[in-house]
């Protein structure tokens, strides 16, 4: 979508949250419409399944008092322009991955994934527990947002490569699509790094435009189409151990709802993160065997490669350390994840260990 | 709480649900309490919090609409009365571990956990995209209820005991407290096995009726108080390796409900699944750390104790295979679990190695 189509519809966009937030008290009138644009392709599997999860069961718990009206990326406004159109109030909220965003602040980073941050149980305990939704809270006032957690991926996979990765070496050079920190990191090992909306890659991959791609996982990856271009997949990744997708409102128009509604937005956010990651994890089984029995060749990086993305990654941290915010952000997500790693290591960890050991 | 006073109270509770019940459609008539009864002893860490979490989001989301009031155990019925009451019209709902009730239908077994079966993660992904829900639902439609998981307490710890356990005939003859299958597992390695509501777990263990416990993990396990009596606790556990807690609700009140009314029943009980879960898996680091420092010594169960475990735990489902509705609910969880932990195991589990071994 070009700038003057985004400016078009965002008229459109801005004249219904207009007329959303002026009356106050907003939730003394009925049924209201809200619009969710999103950093996703109708279509994209787990990904836009989310939102709509999001939206259809704000919808369901209120009655149809609230009706979410998704918009999915290029419908409304552009993938990556979904942030500035909610905060500027053209459209009332978001879903998407915040990651896209470290442009306007990098603390956003953490409530996607960090390089070496945080799998998806870690990214709960953190969020509902360890002061991380307080954070993500903190980050939303600075832009007019109240954001919740959403959605999660789990485990991204390392990704699509035409040639197999020996050492760090092969990175310099290659083209490949990796958004946010992950991608910061990549670079230094001299990738020419391209940040590319989901429902883009394909297109980039196929003209050559990019050598390679990391998306999320194997399901989406194949439903995606990558394994009709690149026959290298890379399973394990050091860049998204647990993304999570967001739903950020406008925060006049958050605070214009019930406080019922308040917390029916809250919490269908919440239980679609869980939703989803089970979804992504329930579905990866099965379609990594399909890649591998359709000739993909499935791959783990070697430990000088993970030595050098743990290198690259710890450079990307300390280059954001100085902002007070930031550093916040990162010690109190580094704080929590060394804490339950440790037990979900000593309880889970030994007893799959032992699971595996004793049925074989 | 004897039977005498459970009729008596239950009295209370039948009027109260048969007001509920009797006119329809009750979701025209404004105000309503709904009854929550629990298996859990009211401040028991975790557990109770859980049931409080899904009363608490329930009455919010409907601005009060539907209010819930939550009876800790003995408050109108016993902990293990609660299935009955639920049942009978005698309360609305109950929060509360599905596994005590195996005497009704082993089956429910399953929605809370079982010996050498699911993690909390494998269990999300089993109950809502591999037919884990709906085999809840069919149990449920045996007894007049309508189930959904609502809390999850992860990896639960091996137990208390006086003595280290050493081999598989260190548990002949033990006064041990373990409920559901693990249970039945352990008594065919020749321990008096016996099912005690949580509450009433420190009284038997102090007065010598039990000579050891599982409870859940280091922090509700050290706000119950365990450690002031025995001092060797084994981390892992084979019998609860992701221990799923419950919101039940007869049907016959689940169906008087609104569309809207059922949708935030489902998505708070949902919704308090990942948020308990989190909630123990941020405590039980520290809660550890506690433990150690007061003088309990940590230890895990050797091989051979596993590999018995095992065996016994084998047993236990092959003397369930006969009832068609078990065979069913176990043969769709074990193909769930067996496709999501592979995945798992090969992308964040080769994750977190790696980052265990990078940042040392």
């Amino acid at each position: 979508m070009d700038r003057r189509s985004f400016l078009r519809n965002s008229t459109l966009g801005a004249g219904a949250a207009a007329a959303s937030t002026l009356a106050a008290p907003a939730y003394a009138q009925g049924k209201r419409t809200l619009t969710m644009v999103t950093t996703w392709s109708r279509g994209l599997a787990g990904v836009h399944d989310a939102a709509e999860r999001v939206a259809t069961i704000i919808t369901e718990m209120t009655d149809g008092q609230l009706t979410v009206d998704l918009k999915a990326a290029g419908e409304l406004v552009g993938a990556f322009e979904v942030f500035d159109a909610v905060t500027a109030g053209q459209a009332d909220m978001y879903h998407g991955a915040d990651y896209y965003f470290v442009g306007q602040h990098p603390g956003y980073a953490f409530f996607t994934a960090v390089p070496f941050g945080l799998t998806a149980q870690e990214q709960v305990n953190w969020y509902y527990f360890d002061g991380g939704m307080e954070l993500h809270d903190e980050l939303g006032q600075i832009f007019g947002l109240k954001s919740f957690l959403g959605g999660n991926t789990g485990a991204q996979s390392g990704g699509w490569f035409r040639n197999e990765i020996t050492g760090p070496e092969d990175f310099n050079g290659l083209k490949f699509r990796m958004p946010g920190l992950g991608g910061q990191a990549l670079g230094k090992l001299g990738a020419s790094v391209q940040n590319i909306p989901g429902g883009e890659v394909y297109q980039a991959l196929s003209s050559g435009a990019i050598d390679g791609t990391e998306w999320i996982g194997p399901w989406a990856d194949e439903k995606a189409g990558f394994q009709e271009i690149t026959k290298i997949y890379y399973t394990a990744g050091f860049h998204e151990p647990g993304a999570s997708l967001s739903v950020a409102t406008n925060r006049d128009v958050f605070d214009s709802l019930s406080p019922a509604h308040q917390k029916i937005v809250e919490i269908a956010s919440a239980e679609a993160h869980q939703w989803n990651l089970g979804q992504f994890l329930s579905a990866n089984g099965a379609a990594l065997q399909r890649l591998q029995s359709s000739g993909v060749t499935i791959r783990e990086f070697p430990d000088s490669v993970w030595d050098a993305f743990g290198k690259a990654s710890a450079e990307v941290h300390a280059e954001n350390m100085g902002d007070d915010l930031y550093k916040r952000i990162h010690d109190s997500a580094m704080a929590s994840m060394k804490s339950s790693s440790a037990w979900i290591k000593t309880s889970s960890g030994t007893y799959v260990a032992q699971r595996d050991r004793v049925l074989g």
